[in-house]
């Protein structure tokens, strides 16, 4: 098979502490693999180039957090009049997930999601969708059709919910198994993940069922964990005798296929210590904790404690598809943690820019070994035109970037590779 | 002459504490000024209606703290690799306000941001210019071309600068005097406003001089007060006889033509009580001072001391002209000051929606009474085409602001109303 290139300005965070940049230079690819970015074409090679010019190149990002069905209220009730998040739950988000009981509407919902996601940074994601297992398969469809690359579960829920979103332990099970029977080999690049909604939602039976078959399909599992205080009370009341909230999970069996914890805002060093055990991530969602509590997660100790770690939108709990827009949060946040003013003051450090964009690049592309132009990573590639966001001054490919995460949306989103092959690229206006 | 009037849905919160909706209602007005809100047009008037149909209809918003030549790097250099926000100003700020000694660029520079602002919720502004007078007046000058109306400054310092954006005290209080002659009764809508840029800028005899000029000249008074730990011990070291910051301003004289203060992140009791002997304004600017140092202002507090207060976005140590996204930041801010994540449970409680769309409006407006629909205010009226924003389940009115506030851009704004006049009003495409 014959290679391709992409030629432009190619940033990347092979390392997290500094941004490589090239300009003018070439990111090559055979198949669906990178070989790497060259000065020039190597002699010899036969190579089909596209030559983005002036516009930069960037590895796909991958958003681990994503709950498909509230893209329903994205931008809705994240100020709800009464101001108790709680209440965001029955006014808005479980009425909201019932609605996909319909499967027509489910066409409708993931096909305009799908269609969105492709004018964002975005090549992969981890996306939760409802109880309902014909929708979520409908979810991975849409995905599937329009490129995408991640993981969907179909979500699980025995308790503490509302009726038309409640499921009893049995049909919960048997219908997570039907659902992982009938997806895991369909979808080209989607693949499903077990998805219980968290400890709230879910009995010790229905967890350790589902720590069964994650275990025999070799399946991997996403939750939450630890993102509210009042959510952590919560958990000790129902499940007394566990040490901490993580120990649920892994007690169930459900950190042994590779975990994806959401959140983390209160996880002690304790609880990073179990989830340190183990083989996972963490999605770190830096708007949407501070408009589901003001809180502000941890980052650096995740770090810090070898856990990998990556960005998540949060939808609805953030307000956008739009990944720069978490890289930008993800620093800000990390700020705020730092603030004397907030009498904080953590001293754990603010994270670079670079550091953001790499949680947001190769941090949570680990799970799919993507979101580097190193040699050997799989070929996800974001193409943006910030002839838009340009003032009087020439600025740096850095400085263009930084413009791009601050203030760019869908409009500078103008080409998209996941796995080598072309989703769509806009040639520039003559 | 002839009364106006727009219809469609009409939003406004003339109390900070709820949203007032009116659908399908006719907001008329005459000149320049409100008549207020009718279910139908009065009997016998005669009054020139634009339909609106479906769009929403909402108060102009005022951005009390912007500085407009730092529209250059907007988006930039807010996470220097350094993470030091202090070389900020050598090597971005200071750097690039020096541009603005060429009237040259002056006239790109400003004419874009006044292009800028049309799509902008915003009607009124206080603006900073630079040190250089003839600069300032053609920004003056862009935004009064532009249909705008608000204050700027030509800013004051003749210390701790760098060169070429240093004045000795004479040249800085001629100037000054210089820009208010040529300004004060010449550009219409747009007038000038004492600005020192803040203490560790001026000197003592400047900044009574500055006093001086704003009494004489009835000018009210713009500046930086406790924006960040650092800037404050560094004012009690340059001023140590005082004994807040905002003594500064207050022996020099500069508040007694009306303030307006930015930041005040670290203002406490004391402080407060020194701002609310005198008439003025804080300007909040939730995001900048997020960037700026994770910072975020009491603003609760600044509403129980009774001192006005209006959001800023504080470009370039915002990211955006929209204050839209202040109001959502400002709801943010007031979570991150609540959370008890971050060790600070200030208790204050949270900002609602309708009290951070208040500020953007009404509360801020109070320096020209505008910002709302009540009879008397000045009519200035901003149109959201939401059409792009809408999904498969329709929404209220209130649903719908909540989406814009959080989602929206430059796309959604349709039509602008300031002083009664129509800046412009794009037609739906059919």
């Amino acid at each position: 098979m014959k290679k391709n290139a992409l030629k432009g300005t190619i940033l990347h965070t092979p390392s997290k502490d500094c941004f490589e940049i090239h300009e003018d230079a070439y990111l090559i690819w055979d198949g669906d693999t990178v070989l790497g970015i060259f000065d020039e074409i190597p002699t010899g090679e036969e190579v089909t180039v596209r030559d983005c010019k002036d516009r930069l190149i960037i590895p796909g990002m991958s958003d681990l957090h994503i709950h498909a069905p509230q893209y329903s209220f994205v931008g809705i009730a994240q100020n709800l009049e009464d101001m108790k998040w709680d209440s965001w739950f029955e006014k808005y988000c479980f009425p909201e997930e019932s609605r996909l009981k319909d499967p027509e509407y489910a066409v409708r919902l993931y096909g305009r999601l799908a269609k969105d996601l492709l004018h964002t940074p975005t090549t992969r994601l981890c996306a939760y969708g409802t109880i309902h297992t014909d929708s979520t398969i409908i979810l991975m469809q849409k995905l599937s059709e329009a490129g995408l690359a991640g993981y969907v579960g179909k979500v699980n829920m025995d308790r503490n919910s509302m009726p038309g979103l409640l499921e009893t332990t049995e049909e919960s099970i048997s219908e997570t198994e039907r659902f992982l029977e009938e997806t895991v080999n369909r979808f080209p690049g989607i693949k499903p993940m077990i998805t219980p909604r968290y400890v709230p939602s879910c009995t010790k039976r229905l967890l350790n069922a589902l720590g069964d078959l994650s275990n025999r399909y070799k399946v991997p599992v996403q939750t939450h964990l630890s993102e509210r205080s009042d959510e952590i009370e919560w958990v000790k009341q129902l499940e007394p005798d566990k040490d901490c909230y993580a120990r649920c999970y892994e007690d169930a069996g459900l950190m042994q296929q590779g975990y994806l914890m959401a959140h983390c805002v209160y996880s002690d060093d304790y609880e990073l210590g179990v989830l340190a055990n183990h083989s996972g991530m963490i999605a770190h969602c830096p708007q949407g904790n501070m408009n589901s509590s003001g809180g502000c997660a941890p980052v650096r100790k995740f770090l810090d404690a070898g856990v990998g770690v990556g960005l998540g939108t949060d939808v609805a709990g953030g307000n956008t598809l739009n990944l720069f827009k978490m890289v930008f949060y993800a620093v800000l946040a990390s700020k705020v943690r730092n603030s004397k003013a907030l009498c904080c003051g953590s001293n754990e450090g603010i994270l670079s820019l670079s550091e953001a964009f790499y949680l947001a690049t190769k941090g949570g592309g680990k799970m799919w070994r993507t979101g580097s132009f190193e040699k050997g990573y799989k070929m996800d590639a974001v193409i943006v035109d910030d002839s838009r966001l340009r003032g009087e001054i020439k600025r740096s490919p850095y400085e263009r970037l930084e413009r791009i995460i601050g203030m760019s949306d869908d409009r500078e989103i103008c080409g998209k590779y996941v796995n080598g092959r072309v989703l769509f690229y806009e040639e520039k206006p003559a």
